[in-house]
């Protein structure tokens, strides 16, 4: 069991939590909580760490075969990203998904288009983790992100997802336009979610292989982004409200590429 | 200008922030932000405070019959709740909404009939603030909640209102099962939000008197208040995704419901 915060194990698993750099230097982040961590996928898993308490209490939690590195309950605090630790941690390699792969085999109940989710500047943790959350059960085949969007394996980021990071394939661009021009040349067509769009969102159709383009929580798509759209779509609004919250808008979105593409199949 | 965070005005915002009780025993809460602050509907307004920052950078911000008091910037970093004070903070009168309220005059560009959301242990701050947000952009009429749902005039629940708390129509119930059988009673439909509903959402219709139960993000409705519903909705969901963020199944809901009132206004 390791006892001291100055184990090299654990000053490493801090910076793990806290810097991007040092993930992306190692390859590899980190999940927390016991469900995340039973449902981590063999080839990801590096290591797993428990608490003192959780390792007497659950002492037959993982299967026989998966060795645990304990921690005292004080070491394993100071590891936690959370404010009440629920005593589990793994670290797991990073996933390497290239462009194609966000064009899906088509996931179970969907009519086989690809579906995508292209984020620019994409800034709140909770935000994109509900938006890789949603998108899987959406039926999203992949979500591509500017450079400048929060990093996808910030330990809030994670535990948003709720598992999704798991399944859902995802690329980073270097050139966020470039990308966007490829996936309209093998026959994307892109949507931009816009509050001035001419077009209500329930107006288009999204049964052939789509994209939505969403932006920063305050500024929104930029006008060199949203030009590459192929329409300008917008969730209309009652009352005052000027926007509404960038995962819900996506949602609102992509549910409605899911209700279409169920009625098209139910034809 | 306020220099120490001993005078009684201070500690009492503190207090007003940290503790629903104290909001209630005086019968205000706390808006924080510029235009928060601004859009803050006169017969509300108790008092605006600003730091002495904000006040020399922006003298003529609120019309010269708004009094302000003027902190120093440490003593409105020891009152702000956010690590980044923007600087301007009101107390602000609590809301008196009777359950007649929530069934609301027809907002603009709603089909008129009511429609409601009935939250039952909502506990996450962002997601009760989100709900507000969307259901105003939404064309929602009123939010019931039950007793053990997090305080809607936490600091957080009004930050992530982005303001729409100012003009939806909200109501605590004492006994959740009690309203939503008068509001079956007036003829307004329950649909529970069910993670084994039979019916997919999106083929039920929400134009008439409608109302979406909410439950908790962990446990989902209990059994007794599902008991209630005049039908069991689900939101069909691919992969191996267990369920959605509450926010983000109640935004795709209530979005579902204006996209009907809508198309049926067209016809």
């Amino acid at each position: 069991m390791i006892t001291s915060t100055s184990n090299p194990q654990v000053k490493q698993l801090i910076q793990l939590q806290k810097k991007a750099k040092e993930r992306n230097a190692q390859g590899v982040f980190v999940v927390e909580g016991p469900k995340m961590a039973l449902e981590v996928p063999d080839r990801q898993l590096v290591q797993t760490y428990v608490s003192e308490r959780f390792y007497e209490k659950n002492p037959a939690f993982f299967p026989a075969d998966r060795s645990v590195v304990v921690l005292s309950d004080r070491v394993f605090e100071s590891v936690s990203d959370t404010r009440t630790p629920q005593g589990v941690l793994c670290v797991i390699r990073q996933y390497h998904y290239k462009l194609e792969d966000l064009l899906g085999r088509s996931p179970e109940g969907t009519a086989g288009e690809p579906l995508l989710i292209a984020l620019e500047n994409l800034q709140d943790p909770g935000n994109l983790g509900t938006i890789v959350r949603t998108a899987e059960g959406a039926g999203v085949t992949g979500i591509l992100l500017s450079p400048d969007c929060v990093d996808l394996y910030n330990p809030k980021v994670i535990r948003s997802t709720m598992g999704a990071v798991y399944r859902m394939p995802f690329y980073y661009t270097e050139d966020f336009g470039r990308e966007l021009r490829v996936l309209k040349h093998k026959g994307v067509r892109l949507f931009a979610a816009h509050l001035e769009g001419s077009i209500p969102y329930d107006e288009e159709t999204y049964c052939g292989p789509s994209g939505f383009l969403i932006g920063n929580e305050s500024q929104g798509l930029t006008e060199e982004t949203a030009a590459l759209a192929d329409a300008r779509i917008r969730i209309p609004m009652c009352g005052q409200v000027e926007s509404l919250n960038a995962a819900v808008a996506a949602s609102v979105l992509m549910y409605e590429a899911s209700r279409q593409r169920r009625r098209r199949m139910d034809r």
